[in-house]
């Protein structure tokens, strides 16, 4: 039994030696939908898709170490290169030889643009022609970040991934602003693909449009017509409504070769997740975990509690009955209610823990699901557990 | 070799099911002052002396779980009643099966009586014969404890060694008032050692009198008489000058058993704990290990260094060079000294396992030289390294 699970896996986790970077090789495809289980090969070691990558902003996914992210089977990272290139900056990760070995993460990371903290961090902003001239949110010093800069930064940063620098389109935007955003995006994408990477990087093009399904189309098969190692889809959870999120997944997608991966940027809502999955996307991140970790909050499989509320104080089950996490396997609710209460570091890191894990979790059973070609089922489940309604159709 | 170093342990260590609580097994004792080394066996298992207890306040050492602390190779933890019994309080700890199991702490708990907070942070406080009235630093709630509260409160948090309910002299105080102060302590320590106990659990006396030998040596001769199963020195490290502390321990020990374990209270200077083991002490506590790192502030075998100061910020080696500690074996001053510079908790938490590391490091280094008859030349290198300086004779 065991011999057979290790040949299968031996299998389908090609050897980092023998495959490029880049490789993605499509394992399973549902019939019923758009949804699709991979296998993306990095620079530092091959994902599972569809992945849902933890977000460590400034070096760390807050209050983690590596070896908590290898513990809860956190196959890749996300890192900010705005928050980076401000503190520590670029001289720094430089001297302690990238991302990876500055923060001790021997696994894969996706870096952004900082585009998308540009325009919703920064102040004093004016948008140029090659990028955009903004004061530094911590100390007000003058900067620039252009295609140039971004992608300069995520070389030093050694990211297996870097995002193209593009324009964040606000929701809601005139067809005006979104139609000159995308020309801006697309001319930005174009200098992203000149500039040198570093070793096996991979360079993902972002889909922009805003609400405007002709513009997601027609940016999409621009990105394509460049040539990207994958593709993301950008300037979604702007605060648009689910079905015009959705749409806007559903029109970023139709030109994406079927064979690269694709990305919905930070969009963490479980349900969502599955949503998009359904019309074809591949990879996912979102602070959501992590930040309600920090707000007392506990992701569950019947959903959200609200671990910090006094109605837990005395509470002896665990955070969530069945899981097997650090903190579900040694701490009652009351205790974690108890750390939350009196402010202790603790009780944030022990949710954390909790909440990546059953983000992790909730994945594997949806590649699970995937290879095992009940993807509808889990569709129409994870629906009825988390919103107590029906997949749209 | 192996199996030769399990057998010495097999002896050293006994059986915790044979050995009852309260045993204190001399090993050694160094022919040059009065220092020994010991064992302590307790309700959750043996302790070897000298040892020093890191501070877990509010039912966590802060940022670290029970298993770091296995790990560190962690002891005996302290716990504060005062703390405890504000928050979560004793109908919530005791909902949860006591102390150890509310915090997931499988070792040895020591709890102290409450009676140092009550004088320190409390409001509004008003002296009784049998206790004292004051105002909960967190909410101003109206609060009572005496020696009857706090023996039941420790019963409720189950720790393994109580503490009895005493009064902090200040420093300086008059004569009048540390003898009026003496005799109220030694009343209310009668009134603990007649409170019933927690299964297994030990009491230990505070040994009290402020700067004034005369006192020092008949509240231990007091305490003695009354009998308990360890004596503590208390009233120390409250502003007094290090000789008058030091003077206090040797007049608190004159009349202590040999053979009953002797613990100084909050003291946490290396060199101070050197010097009070050479004047006969086996225990300590303090919070300086775990406050410094908060501060990011690095113990290390040469002392005090600033890790969160901008010289360390291209610093590519670990906090301590040759510390196998998880912080230094994986990460960068560089690192350490970002992360506590842009507030990530990560930062706190690694200098918090690498200053208890250190800690647990020197204490074991200490027990070594006590156990190999060298004490002498650990108690000169550690003012050498620590003091640049020769000990006192």
């Amino acid at each position: 039994m065991q011999n057979g699970i290790e040949r299968v896996a031996a299998a389908v986790v090609p050897d980092a030696e023998q495959v490029p970077p880049g490789t993605f090789r499509l394992l399973a495809e549902d019939a019923g939908s758009q949804a699709r289980a991979g296998l993306l090969q990095t620079a530092h070691g091959a994902i599972e898709t569809p992945v849902f990558m933890p977000v460590g902003t400034q070096g760390t996914v807050k209050t983690l170490e590596p070896r908590d992210l290898h513990e809860l089977q956190v196959q890749i990272l996300l890192g900010n290169t705005y928050h980076l290139l401000l503190r520590p900056g670029a001289e720094i990760i430089s001297t302690c030889g990238g991302l990876h070995r500055f923060m001790g993460w021997d696994g894969p990371i996706l870096t952004d643009s900082g585009g998308f903290q540009v325009f919703s961090l920064a102040k004093l902003r004016r948008i140029r022609e090659n990028g955009v001239e903004f004061n530094s949110h911590i100390d007000g010093a003058r900067c620039f970040l252009g295609p140039v800069e971004s992608m300069a930064m995520q070389r030093v940063l050694g990211s297996d991934i870097a995002m193209t620098f593009d324009e964040c389109i606000p929701y809601p935007a005139t067809p005006e602003y979104a139609c000159q955003s995308v020309a801006k995006t697309l001319r930005w994408a174009v200098l992203c693909a000149e500039q040198a990477r570093a070793p096996g990087q991979l360079v993902f093009g972002i889909v922009q449009g805003g609400e405007y399904s002709d513009l997601r189309v027609r940016c999409a098969a621009e990105l394509v017509a460049i040539g990207f190692d994958g593709y993301a889809i950008g300037g979604v959870s702007v605060g648009e409504p689910e079905p015009v999120l959705l749409r806007g997944v559903e029109d970023s997608v139709v030109h994406l070769p079927r064979e690269r991966p694709r990305y919905l940027m930070g969009v963490g809502d479980l349900v969502q997740i599955v949503e998009a999955v359904a019309r074809g996307v591949d990879m996912f991140d979102c602070v959501i975990p992590t930040r309600h970790a920090r707000n007392g909050s506990a992701f569950t499989r019947a959903g959200r509690v609200p671990i910090k509320a006094g109605a837990y104080k005395q509470d002896t089950r665990p955070v969530e009955e069945g899981c097997d996490c650090y903190c579900c396997r040694n701490f009652t609710r009351a205790y974690v209610r108890h750390l939350l209460n009196v402010g202790e570091i603790l009780g944030v890191r022990l949710l954390t823990i909790h909440n990546i894990h059953r983000y992790m979790d909730f994945m594997q059973e949806l590649r699970r699901a995937l290879r095992q070609g009940v993807f509808s089922e889990f569709r129409r489940e994870a629906w009825a557990r988390l919103r107590s309604a029906r997949p749209q159709e």
